[in-house]
């Protein structure tokens, strides 16, 4: 036999490991979005249990010698420069992670996920941290244990970060967003005054909808395959191939919404285009969470808040919203959605604001697991921080250290990859401009399709293919940079 | 070690065992219900490898020699009057069953399961039973299959009613339906002409929703622990302890969707007041498809089409539906919702042409299995049949053999519980109003706490801790008996 002929049927065997893998992949999913849109709050209980049973039984599967064995004969096998060899790749990544961690353990935080989010859910309601103050405590707890897993890792936080990111290290997001703070202070005090328009509402929620049906629409929207709710934190899940569903939050008050809804079909359409040979392997996803955020970013700020999209969706907004809008000319409208305002919570910041919110994550998140910040003290050490890098004042625990559910969810080293996605999307932006020309006049007319072809030759249909910074490198020919989104930023602003 | 000593760790092993397959348990139904209430369409094919990887995995869980000793020993030490008694009883049966199925086939049925539900329902809306064909083929083949499983059965049939109805044959449901259907077809004949009221909507679908709220909220339904949406087919589903969901049908044409609604009330209560301390256990679920159905049966028919409940909730309704029942009165209102009136669709039957519909589907399960009847003669049998039995032609397969989703998701031997639980709801009826007295008087004012706590106390809490013929023979002092019921009819349409 041939090696190739020898490699086949293992190859096979991993692959039908893998798909039931990813069938029970699927199943949390479909747990954890029915949790967040559709379960009734006494249910949260039985919800954890099952969640923690899947995850159990999932981790289990996983971490086998078998599994092992396989994948150490087919990384001799399988040439590194085909799909089948970065499925080997990426699955020794994750096998090599997994097979740390006791299996009960892994239970044990899907468990105590599910309860945390529930209790959060009731004190971010209620404005209370001391509901959610042990389920805190028992994430913090949790982590540690699962630090104390990698004793090797130079520094605890690479582990965290490494889940979300392959190969970005704490000293990397240090040094980025080092150099980042400081020029985010200073503009947030050049531009917290610019004079715009004042968006008044109310803003109807009808209308609203409709608006983000027509951008929807125009982006390249099946109902076959998508859908969308409504949720009080927006997000997007694809729990199997073909089945893509997006949230967004509605108020009245402002028109947010729209951008919510652009956001996350920058999620949902980079795992719709995924490369459907992948489906049911662990190539079938997004490479990692700030390649994802990126793409969010895009359509939400780089296609949402551009000229060019306004100069087609303005009047048919102003259409939808008369009253609201009627008199706001197009161009001061466009200024008031992207105007620098610093405020209380991240999922509505600008984007220059946007990224002292995650700063201070990042920081306090590191504080916390190196016990230098006590969960008790955190509400007053979050608000002595929004005061400090934001001139805030924060009235209450629920629009301060409770607005995010992260946390409650166990998802600590997660945050960074939001910013790093805002400096990523910028870069590869350029290269779309660099390779498409100007983008703003086909927006100008509806039209979306060649940027979103583009962005599924290079990106999206490669799935986990490519780890995250050689897909960056293959597309931008760099490694994570921030100038190009600072220059971004000053020429927006200037 | 006493003997008791000696069987609780036992005891507390197979509790955990079984905890873990009620978690698989519940996230199959989760996968079900978002199915059937939010996936996308294109999200079928993955959804059903997910359903065909949990019952697979469930099931190989299950079948082990570790759990058959755990029973052989737990039957010889627990008491079987007791709630753990009980619990190795029922578990012992489901373990004999399903320890002669492969797990492959489990898996394979989840799997044609998940895919012919999809079918069915692409067939029935284009109304094109050879969209749907292959799939029913595929249903027979894997029912036969699975038969060949239990060949020292007598009746095939009885292996799949065992199913859905413990300790049930074949030879006890021709005899009840024996019985019935020479009543059932005269009743038809005499009252199909009786001079009634014409409801004429339109009922707009917000009155109609108002009226579902108000009926549940005197019923007794908790926002933390119920909801209710909209589907075509409407169900009931409990997908963990605390999470009670109910779906409704709303059409502007009729006002049905109120009766789903107490329909699937009934399912719901049920499941809902069953004993907490059987949760993530097999007893904490109600105890078959027909006590179930006597449930629902009871709050949308014994309650929901009485005199006492119309007197209470017509002037409601009459408020909510103006221009709809402005000019009924109650009475012929009452009288208009029970009409008899055959017609082509089971779910829409009224009372006394129900049991025909049910006749009809058991006579061509049977026929279909026994292949003297072939699938692809099927729609020609059907429309034959409903000329025979109701005197109705069928203008198309949608509203004919296409009507239900029963055989597309491989459930045959479900539909005579359907009958058999309108026979046992008057059965307990009875036995509640010879304890309880006037209960309409107490509808007449909105009260229906009395009804439901002696429910609740006589079958709900109990969950499956009683076989099926135990518990009706423990609330009524006897077995399954369709001469109230027949009582019930000639009275009520006298």
């Amino acid at each position: 036999m041939s090696a190739t002929g020898s490699a086949q049927p293992r190859l096979e065997r991993l692959k039908e490991i893998l798909a039931v893998l990813a069938d029970l992949g699927h199943a949390e999913q479909i747990l954890d979005w029915d949790a967040r849109v559709s379960m009734p709050h006494a249910g949260a209980k039985a919800r954890a249990d099952v969640a923690a049973t899947l995850a159990e039984f999932s981790h289990r599967r996983f971490v086998t010698d078998e599994v092992g064995e396989l994948l150490e004969q087919l990384t001799a096998e399988e040439d590194p420069d085909t799909a089948d060899g970065a499925l080997v790749r990426v699955t020794q990544r994750e096998w090599d992670r997994e097979r740390k961690i006791p299996s009960d353990l892994a239970g044990e935080m899907a468990q105590a996920s599910g309860v945390g989010v529930a209790a959060w859910d009731e004190a971010k309601l209620s404005s209370d941290f001391a509901i959610f103050r042990p389920h805190l405590e028992r994430q913090l707890e949790l982590k540690h244990r699962y630090l104390a897993c990698f004793p090797e890792a130079d520094d605890p936080y690479d582990v965290l970060l490494d889940e979300y990111e392959e190969g970005l290290t704490t000293a990397q997001v240090e040094e980025v967003f080092g150099r980042l703070k400081g020029e985010l202070v200073e503009l947030v005090e050049r531009h917290r005054d610019d004079a715009v328009a004042d968006l008044k509402g109310p803003f109807p929620i009808a209308a609203q909808r409709e608006a983000g049906r027509l951008v929807l629409e125009a982006f390249g929207w099946d109902p076959r395959s998508w859908r969308l709710d409504e949720t009080p934190h927006p997000f997007a899940s694809k729990p199997g191939a073909g089945d893509i569903r997006l949230t967004t939050h509605t108020d009245e008050r402002d028109i947010t919404s729209l951008f919510s809804t652009m956001h996350e079909f920058g999620h949902g359409v980079y795992e719709f285009d995924i490369d459907r040979s992948f489906a049911r392997t662990p190539l079938g996803e997004g490479t990692s969470s700030a390649i994802h955020e990126s793409q969010s970013r895009t359509w939400e700020n780089l296609v949402g808040r551009s000229a060019g999209f306004w100069r087609w969706f303005y009047p048919q907004l102003q259409g939808l919203l008369p009253e609201a809008l009627g008199g706001v000319d197009e161009s001061s409208f466009v200024r008031a959605v992207s105007a620098v305002r610093p405020g209380l919570i991240r999922g509505d910041a600008d984007e220059v604001t946007y990224g002292l919110h995650i700063i201070l994550r990042f920081e306090l998140e590191r504080e916390l697991l190196a016990g230098t910040v006590e969960v008790h003290d955190l509400p007053d050490v979050w608000n002595a921080r929004m005061r400090e890098y934001l001139s805030v004042d924060v009235p209450d625990d629920a629009h301060g250290v409770l607005q995010d559910m992260h946390w409650s969810a166990g998802l600590f080293g997660y945050f960074p990859t939001y910013q790093l996605g805002n400096v990523i999307s910028v870069q590869i932006w350029r290269r779309a401009v660099d390779e498409l020309g100007d983008l703003e006049e086909q927006f100008a007319r509806g039209e979306f399709t060649v940027l979103r072809e583009w962005l599924r030759e290079q990106i999206y249909r490669h799935g986990s293919r490519y780890a995250p910074p050689e897909l960056l490198r293959r597309v931008t020919g760099s490694g994570i940079d921030p100038e190009p989104y600072l220059e971004y930023l000053h020429a927006k602003f200037a």
